[in-house]
């Protein structure tokens, strides 16, 4: 086993993800716990970090980069925000030191678009971004991360020039679970629906206005119809990520590639989504991304 | 005190209203609770009209009429619906007759959409409709009900054409207490901020696809500028309306009048919101229209 350079951490506000990794990049050893930003807080971020460091056995010099929701204010330390137009390069420079801990442990910043007519802020995609474009990126970008809180990024020459969040992933969540819907999508089985999920997507993309309408129709289409509580399910699902698509896509040029960072369930999904609309994505598996981008942070702060 | 010739009764999901009323229509009494066919499903139908009828001395041979959810499936006796093209008219034709009821208890039915591509059903909005637009009414309107589930009716010489439910105030409500944004709204007063909500009204309005967006700058915006939590309330509940309008208004040719039949704080909501995008609005009281629809219907089953 060769010897670990530096830990590695994404640490969002419900998971926890941690890896060992060599001076080549490779990762010796992993960690996933649901002790995120939301857990920490109670616990002790200090602890929950020790406990995992000791568990891989990290020697007591090595460093530890963190991204995510561990350097927003509620989290451990604020590491603050690069502002748009962002480039990739300057996230690694502006690195948080923890202070009061023996060990050198450092957060990355978000990035905040200070736009009073568009104000946004990222924490953590910015280091997936900078895993799945590297540091010397050139060209344009059309970026899709989907999310709870899904991001579009618009890159140009290896800077983030703008981006918009949606609040797909959680309003799915809410609108399945706690109103009228959730008797539509009650006992809904595993079973993929891709003919609905994509007609719903198709349907929300063409008119995104009525968004709020063809939710009610998962409800109406039974009543009237019948038809399954999957189904019902994947025309939530559908109609909130193909009005998502629609905004996401309203900028760019027709048959523009699309760069989807995107892992498991939430890879499938956006696939067909685009498949319905026939726009060509580039998958980049998230959580690649984003120890790629903790790896190539943490080798330009202490390896070079 | 004239003799009372029939009682009306608006018994919605969550709201029960009676009114007794005599044969010129004017009110002789009136019982406003929370018994609405939630309540009245686990309490019993029949014992809750009886004890509101007992309240205002209603003579037991006088006859009933109800709109609203007590004829859906899951409420009192199932009223069916009259499937569009409905003309108002043939509504108060097809009344339930309550069985195993000494008194003669109907209910109105709702109306149904089998369109296959916009499923839709309505229930109590019908006899609002009636009300608002009278039996005899000619040409054509165009009509907003809004409320948890707002209806955009389109109708044409007295026929419900087509119509469609928007989820907009289920989802206010969902989006401002279970999602992120609840951070952003928490503990806001009940001043209102018109400018921030015209604003938001006009943004999802004019890009409807961005709204799952646009909700989300409420917190953006908070973290990056400041801001008050009413002004993120009204940034949701704009941002939700604006695109329920950008809905309803896309089919209609520029310059038509909207017909809206809302009351209290959602008439006054629906009214700013229409003005921040110069549309001519014709506001009827919502409580006025179902009841007099009601009015209109008894009138026409029992006294002509």
């Amino acid at each position: 086993m060769t010897e670990p350079a530096y830990v590695a951490v994404d640490w969002g506000t419900s998971s926890f993800r941690l890896w060992l990794v060599d001076r080549a990049g490779h990762v010796l050893a992993e960690r996933r716990s649901s002790e995120g930003m939301l857990a920490a807080a109670k616990a002790g971020f200090s602890g929950v970090l020790q406990s995992h460091l000791a568990a891989v056995d990290a020697p007591a010099h090595l460093p530890v980069l963190v991204c995510g929701m561990a350097g927003a204010k509620t989290g451990w330390v604020e590491a603050g925000y690069v502002d748009t137009p962002a480039p990739l390069a300057v996230i690694l420079k502006q690195a948080a030191r923890v202070p009061g801990e023996a060990r050198d442990i450092r957060i990355l910043p978000g990035i905040a678009q200070r736009d009073a007519k568009a104000p946004d802020v990222m924490r953590g995609e910015e280091t997936q971004l900078l895993g799945a474009l590297g540091l010397e990126s050139a060209g344009d970008a059309l970026v899709c991360m989907p999310g709870t809180h899904s991001k579009w990024v618009c890159v140009k020459d290896g800077t983030v020039a703008h981006f918009s969040t949606f609040m797909t992933g959680e309003l799915f969540s809410v609108v399945s679970r706690e109103t009228i819907l959730s008797l539509a999508v009650a006992g809904a089985d595993d079973a993929e629906d891709i003919a609905s999920f994509q007609a719903a997507v198709k349907a929300a993309h063409d008119a995104p206005a009525f968004a709020a309408n063809l939710l009610f129709t998962a409800r109406s289409r039974q009543l009237l119809f019948g038809g399954t509580p999957a189904a019902a399910r994947e025309t939530l699902s559908g109609t909130l990520i193909g009005a998502e698509l629609a905004a996401g896509l309203s900028g760019s040029v027709p048959k523009t590639s699309v760069t989807l960072i995107a892992s498991g369930r939430l890879a499938t999904l956006y696939r067909q989504a685009f498949e319905a609309l026939s726009v060509t994505v580039a998958l980049i598996d998230a959580d690649d991304a984003v120890r790629r981008g903790l790896s190539m942070a943490a080798a330009a702060i202490w390896t070079n």
